[in-house]
């Protein structure tokens, strides 16, 4: 009797049409059966907004030939959604998101479409895997992602993943060859030095266009950015429960 | 010498035109200098999302006469940003968002235009507290919220705020004084159990509506999910680190 291979849902930010999302659907297809819901446009910065209200569209279509694909007209948390509760015959048993086009290490995790993807699939009980290369050009050579890609994969099909959480991976903007390896890592404690540049149209109407560094305000050496600077591809453990533990007793004593 | 009152910076995800930032500005009056950016429509379930590559436009207006306020047309975290950094003269001593026409208990706090915003004031290392009324109706009593948002809001400003840390307040549906007090609470382990309503339109072309139950799947006492059940506004401690501290150990060890 045939084992059944490992279902494997596959999803991202920057849309249906990218070079990330074809280097992953590449890697996926060496490990299981892989169904493909993605964006019917770039979602970037979406974080985990949802669709409310509207309705969302779902087309099935043939950008990758013989797998079965879809797109999506809204997020990458819609297409989650709707990937396991209105496509899938069973609960996929990995859900991987990305190769996104650019960075998601430190605070982005909070921003990134591709990250709210896998925390998603946390939620709904999949071991679900973000992957990431710093590198925002359309055109990026993704050899080295997918080579981290397939590394982490491996471990994650043969080992018990762990409850309520996903992994924000993260690949340097380096040369197959000259990534050093995977450091397991905590989220940087960084931020966007937000700027603004103001505009201005037709008749003088103003407009603001988001355009801020990121700043590394951390400088410890257990980070995901710091592996990331010393050459490594950063994997960090992230969980959906944002209590924050150490504060309970402080403001329980506000109220006594 | 006049003593600076403290600048506060209001914002929510329900728009501009909600009562429940009206009932929030309407407190926050009795503690300081109120500044509104809000969103110029609904942006409920946008979560952290960010307008990236779009033009952003901020329009002052006359909504809260005597106060300085502006419409922004982004998502919430857009309004905290363009605050800051545009309309803010300086760093405010404090943000409210809200008060949220329904609850953002649980997992909820990951898809809350609401408490994204109060989470982006936390980046900011700006004492920030996010609002919400477990109560979805337009016209909902938010005389119970305002009690409560007083009594927070007053705690706040007098004792030392956690770094790296906002506030998720819910208040019960209930009547001012059948609210039984505050609790604070961890974030419940609780899903939606999503469900899609896939209706046809003309030509019998298909579109998906998200309607699903959030489910309790968490029976801790110690929730806020338990706290609002039992009629008492619950308070979590809620950091933006996602960090899975108690998973490093073993996804490291995959890789030794």
């Amino acid at each position: 009797m045939a084992i059944d291979k490992p279902l494997i849902f596959v999803t991202n930010d920057d849309g249906i049409f990218s070079k990330g999302i074809q280097s992953l659907v590449e890697v996926a297809t060496r490990f299981g059966d892989v169904i493909i819901v993605a964006p019917d446009k770039p979602q970037s910065g979406m974080g985990h907004a949802i669709t409310l209200n509207q309705p969302l569209r779902l087309n099935k279509d043939s950008i990758f030939k013989d797998l079965e694909s879809y797109t999506c007209s809204g997020t990458p948390v819609d297409c989650v959604k709707l990937g396991i509760y209105e496509v899938m015959k069973r609960k996929p048993d990995l859900l991987l998101s990305g190769i996104n086009h650019g960075e998601n290490i430190s605070t982005n995790v909070l921003y990134s479409g591709t990250m709210s993807a896998a925390v998603e699939g946390a939620m709904e009980n999949i071991p679900s895997i973000g992957f990431s290369l710093c590198d925002f050009d359309s055109e990026a050579d993704f050899s080295g992602a997918k080579k981290i890609a397939a590394q982490v994969i491996e471990m994650v099909l043969k080992n018990q993943f762990p409850s309520n959480v996903c992994l924000n991976v993260n690949i340097p903007k380096l040369p197959e060859n000259e990534i050093k390896g995977i450091k397991i890592a905590r989220q940087a404690n960084a931020f966007w030095d937000d700027r603004f540049e103001k505009r201005t149209e037709q008749f003088n109407r103003p407009y603001y266009l988001l355009a801020g560094d990121f700043g590394d305000h951390d400088h410890g050496d257990d980070t995901d950015i710091h592996a990331i600077q010393k050459g490594y591809a950063s994997i960090v453990p992230t969980q959906y429960d944002m209590t924050s533990y150490s504060s309970l007793e402080i403001v329980s004593s506000w109220f006594k």
